[in-house]
């Protein structure tokens, strides 16, 4: 926790500002560990001075957040409002630069902000959790290991007529049974359903030869993992096996030659290794995919940084993301595999382990 | 859904509107039924002119959305941007005033849409689901029926040594097995844990004379249902006792007030409706309520109206809202007693039917 804050120290110094304003709930986890806010409303926001910390929230949260060290509890009541401390803030702390999080922050509250400081935007803000520490990354590890173990625990329950939700269920009992969470609603398709990439689960059952393709990922100590795997619930026809078999060469492609750059120690643009799926999929005859080939994960299931064809992000050292190649064909179905790769020094390395080979059972 | 729209229509012809820009994730819920959009990250966007419905979204979702009656899909793609499709609709389509929803565009989107629209903020958008329609109401009764029956069913699983963690899972499980859908992470708090009114459900294990507070609820069918009750592990003493039935008093005596009014057919300000609880509460000697008495609820566990010391809003026919008082003694335990109540022509009605008298096991 320390260093995070000494990061956000040095981007005031950095930017010029007296304080930084927090408002992003990740990030608020990410700075305190404390990850009892809503997502859905705002409940807290940091304020980080280059000597002092605080944090704002309510009566509801007070006990909760007062062991949360380093930091100063400002607390929100009817009667000392959000623009009584921020009045505070800029009176008495003389704060009046303030970087804020613009991709977070509302007009209603940027126009409540502008009262009282002088509210600029801080870019940086955005790709703060972008680079992964060790802890962070074995967090991950963890999250993608229990996803294993509920990939290879759902397996079994793959039977004519369980419909998606009682799967999506069962893996989300799984991973609660665990002591863990999931990162987000499992998607479980089965059929044609499956050619759309966010199915919303339904009710339906399975029938022989319907593809199953389940999407979902585990939250371990407030750190996600994310994964895909497509199987075939009877016997897999040519179509679909060139199907499955191009988007597993497009993903395997693409970690092989990101292995590669990784070991030469070249440049690795994000839209380039789109580029490498992508491509194959295309070159086969088969429509593109129609949605990013990977995503960054961490606190959030999609964070930075992001693998798609306009993406200006170069992948680093730390950075933890996504590989997830697709091809969908409306009426017919779909396939996509994801698997979670982490960049390190001198090689990249796969953080999920479930099987790639076509399931068919 | 068809009603929704209109209100909508007469809105942009009220505000002198050429469209108005739909970007929260509920409103979208609640003017197209559709519920499959991250609460996360910005998926989609309605854009509604005085003819036309546009539905904003990218590839992700084409297929899922495209049997909303009425709304013309405008997909977002690599080759087709969001900035594009805006282009289109100020340039082609001649949208140029739009209304945002101030409280839900941030900083950086509203910078983008500044390029394209003159945006300006329309506040009834935040009260657009303030009001209850008949199939809104049956949907939170039912949610809340839900609601009933796992109380019901959690009281058996109280016993000596389970731990909060436990007790949650099996109020989510016994929910999500009905079909439905939790409207939140159930918090359960045993001991001094209940002083938090927003406690982190942990693995701390039942002892003897706990207080043990829940507070869950159901999403039915894309609407929410809220609900606390505090029963205590062994035989309460005086103290606790007391604690109990001043909470208890204090939302019955709420309650009547309110049907009185109601028949009266009095206005109904949500700050005095929260005073008559809050008034109790410290005329007993205790300290008074950390948070507001209660709060609107549907498509959103919280939504408008507030009713809380400082709330402007005036109570009316259809409006459905939880009365909650509470006491919190840090260190000793809390009590909290929740319900739903609609607001009628003639009479409040309590959606919610759980037992209320202390209940010691």
């Amino acid at each position: 926790m320390r260093n995070k804050i000494k990061s956000i120290k040095l981007l005031i110094k950095k930017s010029d500002l007296d304080a930084v304003l927090i408002s992003s709930v990740s990030n608020i986890v990410y700075l305190t560990d404390y990850c009892g806010f809503s997502y859905f409303e705002r409940e807290a926001f940091l304020v980080i001075t280059n000597k002092e910390n605080y944090l704002i929230t309510d009566g509801r949260y007070s006990e909760a957040v007062s062991d949360i060290l380093g930091f100063e509890l400002l607390e929100v009541s009817s009667t000392r409002r959000l623009e009584h401390i921020f009045k505070y803030l800029s009176e008495e702390k003389k704060i009046k630069k303030i970087g804020i999080e613009e991709n977070n922050i509302t007009v209603t509250e940027s126009k409540k902000l502008k009262k009282y400081f002088r509210a600029m935007p801080v870019p940086d803000l955005q790709n703060l959790r972008i680079i992964k520490d060790e802890d962070e990354i074995s967090k991950i590890e963890k999250a993608c290991k229990l996803g294993d173990e509920a990939f290879d625990f759902i397996l079994g329950k793959i039977k004519k007529g369980v419909t998606e939700q009682e799967l999506a269920f069962e893996i989300e009992f799984f991973i609660k049974r665990k002591g863990a969470n999931i990162s987000f609603p499992p998607i479980v398709a089965f059929g044609a359903n499956s050619s759309i990439p966010h199915h919303n689960t339904s009710d339906q059952k399975l029938k022989t030869n319907d593809p199953v393709l389940l999407d979902f990922g585990v939250k371990y100590q407030n750190y996600c993992s994310d994964m895909t795997r497509t199987i075939f619930f009877g016997k897999a026809d040519e179509k679909f096996k060139k199907m499955y078999r191009t988007v597993l060469n497009a993903q395997q492609l693409t970690i092989e030659q990101l292995n590669n750059l990784t070991i030469a120690k070249k440049q690795i643009k994000a839209s380039y290794v789109d580029n490498i799926a992508r491509k194959h999929i295309t070159d086969q005859g088969f429509p593109t995919i129609p949605h990013s080939l990977g995503h960054g994960i961490g606190i959030e299931v999609h964070e930075q940084p992001r693998l798609s064809p306009k993406s200006k992000d170069i992948l680093k050292e730390g950075m933890v993301f996504s590989i997830e190649p697709g091809i969908y064909i409306q009426g017919y179905g779909g396939v996509r595999i994801e698997d979670l790769v982490v960049l390190e020094k001198n090689a990249s390395r796969l953080l999920t382990h479930s099987p790639k080979h076509l399931i068919e059972t």
